[in-house]
């Protein structure tokens, strides 16, 4: 068996046998595959060695070692912390490419020409409700907000839910649902009335109690906009919890009216709803994933 | 630099230089990132090959050396089709340590002193709207049903939506959404009446006529079941649709009434709603998950 010892790059790396280096392929594989499973969580060394049978030192070499291709391949980045109490937390990236895919899919889709139906309105429900098809464009809103502090996303049941959801998902948060009505099985609520926009009627929208701690700084997300008056109204009932809207994203807003009743609205997609309709990623939204650049 | 070449197992490697080997551990932590990061997809080699920028010859091989990590450690299958229409697609498979924590935390978290509201219902909705927290258990159900054909999850609105589309995404298909009323947004929709068992009223769903294909054979997910009422609307509206339910999941499942409206029910967790209330988990859960074995 060869037994070789090389220096390159600062590190020093023994080569004593073949299953050695074998050993190495499987714990890079492993750690890449458990860091890979568990986004956005802080994982503890002492756990995480234990877990893949491996000693501290050697995983923090490998660590290294996948840090280093996670980053350079742009995939995600590892944030690692150092001493008795190390610890390591993988942060994915937004996936351009599946992002720039998959708003392609949603612009063709969105086309098909029974899309409208008789009353003129755009039929989403069984593209929302697809995990392929809705979790990069959550992935792709979020991207927006990774900078802030965002407590919760909060949405409007019931289309919004599944944008919501993959939003939270990639902040590392959870959903904050505002119902239609008020349940029993939700106890005491907070409502109000208001006029929306497309539908000329009063709506209601009710929050129970406890589903919002005071001082909250949340993300309204829904599934459509034209004049913004839902998420005005949800912008109100969560003033009354003491909760600051940083930001509102939809998937489709109209072009029409361009002012909207609410500000900081990010919508992926434009709807031009004039003959023939016409469904565009927002400017935002194409400098985000570079479409145009790619070959 | 020591070249040398060693057969074993069947294989030989060369190391023909220390980067040589730097760059098998890049291309294998690389190839182990692209296939968790895209689970179910069928992934063409020579696609493949050209994103990580390597041979087909030297990606099969390390194919090799993945499909061996990810499948020995229980963490998924990695199936492969060799040839020129050569294909790769990776099928995670169920967490238990995962899935196992989530209902310890689920249970603890159920057990809380004031999550019954005054009326005697158990408030859910918090945890529901938790991706962290559902997730793990669609995934947990959908491991019951890998082995059947599930074109669409089916849930009617609004609180089981997570867990269906969670439950969706782990079998690699999409949710069909039943309402509780028709919308105009949805165009033509066949609608049912029936009598709730948790509320004694009367009510309704409506499922859009465009919604399911004939002939679909369909997975019922809800939150919360007691009789089953709803669920067996729920099988009554989808064979006006012509198609079947092959089984029934839910969350939380009373143990009164034993009997249910309705047969092939799984539920992950259940209620024992008498003083003081009590939430376990099911026994196809603790045996699936093998609970009472960790250490």
């Amino acid at each position: 068996m060869p037994v070789t010892s090389f220096r390159e790059g600062g590190n020093t790396t023994d080569i004593k046998s073949p299953s050695r280096m074998r050993d190495r392929y499987k714990r890079l594989i492993g750690l890449t595959g458990y860091l890979l499973d568990h986004p956005r969580l802080q994982l503890s060394l002492t756990e995480l060695s234990g877990l893949l049978n491996v000693a501290k030192s050697t995983l923090s070499e490998d660590l290294m070692f996948v840090k280093d291709v996670l980053e350079s391949t742009g995939r995600g980045r590892v944030m690692t912390q150092v001493g008795v109490q190390g610890g390591v937390v993988y942060l994915p990236n937004l996936d351009r490419i599946r992002a720039r895919s998959s708003l392609k899919t949603w612009v063709e889709r969105l086309m098909e020409p029974d899309r409208l139906t008789a009353d003129g309105f755009l039929y989403m429900t069984d593209l929302l409700f697809d995990p392929k098809l809705v979790e990069p464009l959550g992935e792709l809103l979020a991207s927006s907000f990774t900078e802030c502090r965002v407590d919760s996303v909060v949405t409007v049941e019931t289309k919004g839910i599944p944008l919501a959801m993959a939003c939270a998902r990639a902040l590392g948060t959870e959903v904050v649902l505002i119902r239609r009505d008020s349940r029993l099985s939700e106890g005491s609520a907070l409502s109000i009335n208001y006029l929306s926009g497309s539908s000329r009627r009063i709506q209601s929208m009710s929050l129970s109690r406890r589903a919002l701690k005071s001082g909250s700084s949340v993300l309204f997300v829904d599934d459509f906009m034209k004049a913004g008056g839902t998420a005005r109204a949800a912008a109100d009932l969560l003033g009354e919890f003491g909760a600051t809207v940083i930001g509102v994203g939809v998937l489709v807003a109209t072009r029409e009216p361009a002012h909207k009743l609410i500000d900081n609205f990010w919508s992926l997609l434009e709807w031009h709803d004039n003959a023939p309709s016409q469904v565009v990623p927002s400017e935002w939204v194409n400098a985000l994933c570079r479409i145009g650049e790619e070959q």
